[in-house]
Parts: C-alpha cells; structure tokens; sequence
C-alpha cells in the first residue's frame, strides 16, 4: 500500500482537489492520504493556516474576528462549491468548531493557536473525504486521535511517541480509502499539538512507517527534487534519486522540498519516498532511498544557507590548555545556543553558528564570559557568514570532489572563509561571505553538474 | 645586543667549541651566549644529556654508574684537552658536583633527574667561559640562579615566572661576555627544575626577552630552516624570513628546527629570532621576524606528524541536542586527554587527536561513556591518520591556496580524510592515511614551490 501525502498547494482551490482525486483513484495501492491546509492559490494569496493565526491573535487581543473567521469558511465553502458538493452541513460544523475551540482556549495562547492552526488541515481532510465519497470512493475522514497519532505536550513542538506505531499499524486492516490531517497529533491528556515546521510531511512519514506502506509518496507542487535551488541556478538539474542522508543534510542546509525532521520516521522503517508533482503526476519524480548508485554520481546536491555568524578566539598556547574547548562550548550551552561546527587552530578556536541566536544582549554575555572565564587574547563576532554544503554519497572516497569545489571558488574568485570536511562521510561544508553565496553556488553547479544533461 | 644560543650538535666538540669562540669573537654585539649539553658528534654518538640520564636511572635502580660518571667527566676532559686547556680543576669540581646531586636527591627520582640533566648544561657552560676566557675574552659562566631565571616547581616541565625578566634586565648592565646554561632555571625554594623539550631555545628566548635583545640568535646545524623536512624532500626550498605565528604553527606540527614554546617570550617582546649554522655563520640564515611580505609567497612552510587517530561518532538529529559536543568533550577532559579538532556534520563528529593518549585502557572506558552517556548510534575509532598543516601569513586572502592543495592531492591520487580551515589565519590543516603523508607532502611541495629556485 501506498500513503500519499499532499501538500498546501495541492489542495489550495476544486481544481487541485480534482488532481488529488484522480491521483488517488488511478491506483488502488493509495489506500491513505494526508492533506495539508489550502495554500495559496496564486502568489498573493492568503493560506489557510495564516487566517486560522489571524483569528487566534485577535482572540487574544480580545479584538473582533468573526470577519476573518468567515473568511476561512468562505474558503472551504468555495473549494465545496467548485466541487458541486452539498457541504452546508459541513460548514456549519466547521463554524461550531471553531467557536468551541476560541471558548475553550481563549486565555491560553498556545492552546488556542496549536488548536486553530490544526482545524486547518482537520477541516480540509474531511472535506476531501466528503468530495471522495461523492465521486463515488469509499473514503472515510480519520482524526488522528482515531489513528493513533500520539504526541508529547509541548505546543508547536510535538514529538511522536512510540507507542503511536502500534496503533497505527491497525489502519492497515481498515477498508477503503483513509483520508487522515497532518500537522498535528494528540497529548496523552487529549489536547491537539501541532508538530514542527513542515508538519504534514511529519504526519505523512509517521503513518507511512505505522503502517509499513510500500512507498510513501509526497505530492508537493515541482516535478522532482533538483540538485540546487532553482532560485539561484535556472533550470538546474533534476534528481532520479536520493539517499535518505543525502536529503537530510540538503534538508538541513537550505532545501525546503522535504523537512529533515519529516525523514526520520520512514528513513528508520527503511520506507523509500517519491517525490512527486501533484499538477503533473505522470513525471517519474524524485525516490529518496537507502541507497543509489554514487559511482559516476559522486555529489548529489548542493546547498545554501544564511544568517551564520563566526565567533572567532585566540589565545596563545590554547592547545596546550586540556578543556577550553570544552569551556567555551559550555558558555554557549548556558544561553541555550546551539553551534553548528567548530574549526580550529593551534592557538584558534571559531564557533560557527545561527546569527539570531546572539539576539537579546547575549552577544554581550558571551563576550564578556569568555574574556573572563578563558583569558583569551583576542575575542571576535563575524557577521554575514553563509554555509554552502556539497552533498553526495559518492564523497568519501572520491578524490577529486575537494579539488573540483576549491577550483570552481578559485576560479570564481571566491575566497573560502571555511572548510569542513571529515566526519561526515556524505558532506564537505564551506564558509563564505553572504555576498557571494550565490555566485558561489553557482560556481560550484557548473564544476559538478553542467556537462551533464537533466535527466528525463 | 645579541643573544647567541647554541645547540648540542654546536657545542660537542673541541672543535665546535672554536667555531662558537670565532662566531662570538666576531661580533661585539653578541654580549650573551646560551649553550647546550654537548650532543652528538657523529651519528652513533650519545649525547650528554642520555649519559645523565643512565646514571640518574642506575641510582634509581641501586646499580653502578662509576663508569658512565666517568664517561660524562671524559667527555668534557676530552673537550678541554682538545682546546689546550688546564681543566683539570673544573673537571674536580664537576665530579664533586655530581656526586653531591646523587647524594642530595638519591631518593627522589623526579629531583634527581632535574638536576642530573641540568648539569649537562650547566658544566658545559663553565667549561665554554673557561675556553673564551683563555683565548682572552672577558668571559663569565653565569647560572640561572645569579641571572634570574626563576620557574615554577613541577620537575621536567618548568615555566618561566614573571617575576624573572625584572632580574634578567639587569644582566644588560654585567660587562664582557655571559655565558648562560640553557635548559633549566630555579624553583622559589632553590631547586632546579628544567624546561619541557627544546629547553636551551626556551632559556636563549627567555633571556633575549629579558634583556630586550636586538636580535636572538639560535645557532643550529643547518643552513636555514627548509619549507618542509629535508628527509620527505631532497633539498628543499630554504626560507629567508618566516613569522612568529607560521614558525609556530610549523613547529607544532612537525619542524623540529625552533621548538613552539621557545619562541612566545621573543614573540610577546618582538625581538627577531635569526636561526643560523654554527659551521657556516656566513649563511644568512632564516629570520623569525613579526610581519613579512608574503604577496609573492602566500605559504610559508608544510609541515607533518604522524600518530594521530580519530574518534568518530554519529547520531541521528545530533545537531538539534544542545551540549551533545561539550558533553563528548567532557569526557575527555575526564580522562585527561587533549584533542587537535573536531570537524562535524550535521549527525556526526569527529575528534582527532594523539593516538598515544588513548593507551592503558583509556579507548575503552571512553568508548563506553560516550555509548552509555550520550546515547549514539555509532562510534568507531579511526587509528593511522596523519596531519598535515601548509601554513603561511598569505592564506586567509590567498584564493586559490586550497585550490592549489586539493588539487595536488587528486592529481597524486591522495584521499583526503579531512580538511579544517578557517580558524587559523595561517593554516589549513589536511588529515590523510598516515602510509601516504609523506607522498601527500611532497605532492604539496611540488605544487607550492617546485617551480621557484632556491632562495641564496
């Protein structure tokens, strides 16, 4: 069997729910589907989820919201009247819905909101049910607290619990076609907690491993995953395949496609993922899987990401004194900040980390603990840093991937602020200035990919 | 004024002992010379500072050492005579010296040691006044007691204490020639107790610091001090100028010619290091000096050391666990251990660090905590790694500096495990396989210098 998730835009207006449909019934195997809340439909719109925000805000500031909470149910209600569905009874129930939820949370904020944020994509699935059944499918709505999804209580951040798994193995044996929510789960003491960023890929990777499915398919609004940000090199080249670490750490450095946090769930059951295009289902997509053939394919991608600062120290003699590093770690772990990589010197040490994380006079606190406390010579912050990383199975053991990636910056005049390379077997990371990260991108694009075609 | 040190190697012979007169003879300015123990005269000699230490091993043991006492007292006669000398009275003395330390300090072996090792510069030193007096110098043998070099008390690994360079000023006013016995200084309660290794180069830099010296001069056995080490490369590029922190960072990794901890008291004071052959004065040498003009020679100098291992850990979402590093840290810290670099990816770091240090049941105990503390999912020790560290003040501006390294390394066909740059100014660092350094670094020296000429 096959759980298919599909993603904002491909459930934003009666036109995308049709693809849905189509998809969903020109195979048998895609006994589940997860949909997300309607996205736009077109660039300035509003999504669902932003509205469902704009209400809790006011509830909180205690302003009027019943114009914005008839524009969510205009929303549904059109995509029920583009579909030629008689969905007034759903409406209604949608409507009671929500008040009960602004009743019952008013004068706890973060209820309120994981619980408004959630309706968007719990109303959208039983509307996509409904139109599947009218078509003449046996779809059944299933909440996630019927399916099992169990989460710890911390709104926002919800983490699935293992004891998840065993329940939803039972939708297996159910009949028909399970059109579940994501983005959300249930705390033990019944409350609605909605995951982390990209939420119904979370869901969807979630009951794809519960229930061992063949394939977890994620209906998104491109053909196939590409090897670079397509913002930054035009019509880059697409990807057949990709392992599941190769998509983690794209995920993490820059490529929005697939959550990193969202590959856990199948990348442990050893589940392959298709990413596919929701507006062209015929494309063959992109498989993320446990492993490819890397052997005329070394590097699979590249990613970029800004926003990094550099905090620099010297001292002399540093590398004699046994436990600074672990001292200057520990000055950071204090103001909660978390530090991506650590070069070093003989007499060095920079700390490589998210900027905004120094927000809020920690910059200031940090400076003067290390002073202090480590009797450094000299202490500096570097701003404007962005992270490229080269991504690629075929890595570890391939020579000239190094040399091909500090000729292409040489070549492009591009200094290197950073190198890290060795722990992990699949990345090779480089600093550079913000400035010049695309050029730098794109340097490094035309050195690894540009004699070769896009596949087909 | 010059600070003149000279090494064992300059110091050996009655022969060497002429060139030194000749080399101090030559230049007024030379006001202060440092010297060794004698070393080695050829290459299957043993040098004083290894008969010492038998003797000091033998009182330990309870054994006889009349004969190698005898040796050490024939070694310096063997001078003496040599240099037409009447010595027979310092040779008395000498003896009476010894015998005294084994008395003093028979049961307590780290004292003993000290001050047994000690000797072998400090005789030396009595003997080198004597010699420069008789061929009418006006020569005095100064200790460390007289001049001020006062340490701190932990035997074999003294260091200075502030408080020494406010005496040490003084001996700017002493008149004629001082002639100092590097390697040791005094404890506040009157022991000796000697520098860690390089020792006599750490006392030379000590008192040119002290005295505020025009320049310290550290004569040696070579010409110059090479880019990268004569046995991996036949007659390497020779190298005019050097800075402070290149020679540093080159003697950290594996340049045996100027030892890193001698050089930060010249260093702090600014005073240029001139590192000269006792056998050939006329060579220019090779200058230490604080700034160079590096346009033209971005890189400076490869070095390398082997010995190096690799510990490895990977866990999956490890980037999002603050204080997962400094908790791995820590355990080493426990354990005593100091670390060269940590490179990490996004579920993966590495610490690289001396594989001597994990001996005596250190690799399990640590291999246990970091799996029970830390919950990872793998950890794997990676034993053979070599460093190598090309280092120049021309780096951090240099584009294409890692361009010209990766792409030697690809060209000899070399894998490298891990490259850490960004930290150091004046450094990249490149770990490979420890059985292919040697050809990895002669695949860098092609690349940096093969096609320059020697300097004159």
């Amino acid at each position: 069997m096959k759980v298919a998730k599909f993603g904002g835009s491909s459930v934003a207006s009666a036109e995308q729910f049709r693809k849905v449909a189509h998809i969903v019934q020109s195979d048998v195997e895609r006994r589940i589907v997860v949909v997300s809340a309607p996205g736009k439909r077109y660039k300035t719109d509003t999504k669902m989820t932003d509205l469902l925000i704009q209400i809790g805000e006011a509830v909180v500031r205690g302003e009027a919201y019943e114009h914005v909470l008839e524009a969510v149910i205009e929303r549904y209600a059109d995509i029920a009247r583009g579909l030629e569905l008689s969905a007034s009874k759903l409406m209604e129930q949608i409507k009671a819905d929500l008040r009960q939820k602004i009743e019952n949370y008013r004068h706890d904020r973060d209820r309120l909101m994981d619980a408004l944020k959630a309706s968007g994509e719990d109303n959208n699935a039983k509307l996509m049910a409904l139109y599947l059944q009218s078509i003449g499918l046996n779809a059944h709505y299933v909440s996630p607290l019927d399916a099992g999804i169990f989460v710890t209580d911390e709104p926002g951040n919800a983490q699935i619990l293992q004891e998840s798994y065993k329940k939803l193995q039972q939708l297996k044996h159910r009949s028909g076609v399970l059109v579940i929510p994501g983005f959300f789960g249930y705390s033990l003491t019944g409350h609605i907690v909605t995951f982390p960023r990209g939420g119904s890929d979370i869901t969807g990777s979630i009951v794809a491993a519960g229930v061992g499915a063949d394939v977890y398919e994620n209906f998104t609004d491109v053909d196939s995953i590409y090897c670079v940000n397509p913002s930054i090199v035009e019509n880059p080249r697409q990807l057949k395949e990709i392992t599941y670490r190769e998509m983690r750490e794209l995920s993490y450095s820059g490529f929005s496609v697939f959550h990193d946090e969202a590959l856990e769930p199948v990348y442990k059951a050893r589940i392959p993922v298709c990413v596919k295009n929701t507006n062209n289902p015929e494309a063959p997509g992109t498989w993320i899987v446990a492993h490819r053939d890397h052997r005329d394919e070394p590097v699979a991608g590249i990613a970029s990401d800004t926003g990094f600062c550099s905090i620099n120290v010297s001292k002399y003699l540093m590398n004699r004194e046994i436990g600074f590093g672990r001292k200057l770690l520990q000055i950071l772990e204090d103001e909660g900040i978390s530090y991506e990589h650590t070069p070093s010197g003989i007499d060095n040490m920079s700390v490589i980390l998210r900027a905004n994380q120094l927000e809020g006079g920690k910059e200031q606190r940090i400076i003067d603990r290390i002073q202090t406390e480590l009797q450094v010579d000299d202490i500096q912050i570097e701003y404007g840093l962005a992270l490229i990383m080269v991504v690629g199975e075929g890595m570890e053991r391939a020579v000239g991937v190094a040399a091909k990636a500090t000729a292409a910056f040489a070549k492009a005049n591009i200094n290197i602020e950073m190198i890290n390379q060795g722990s992990s077997e699949v990345s090779m990371m480089f600093g550079v200035k913000e400035n010049v990260v695309d050029q730098a991108v794109r340097a490094l694009y035309e050195a690894y990919f540009h004699s070769k075609q896009p596949l087909s």
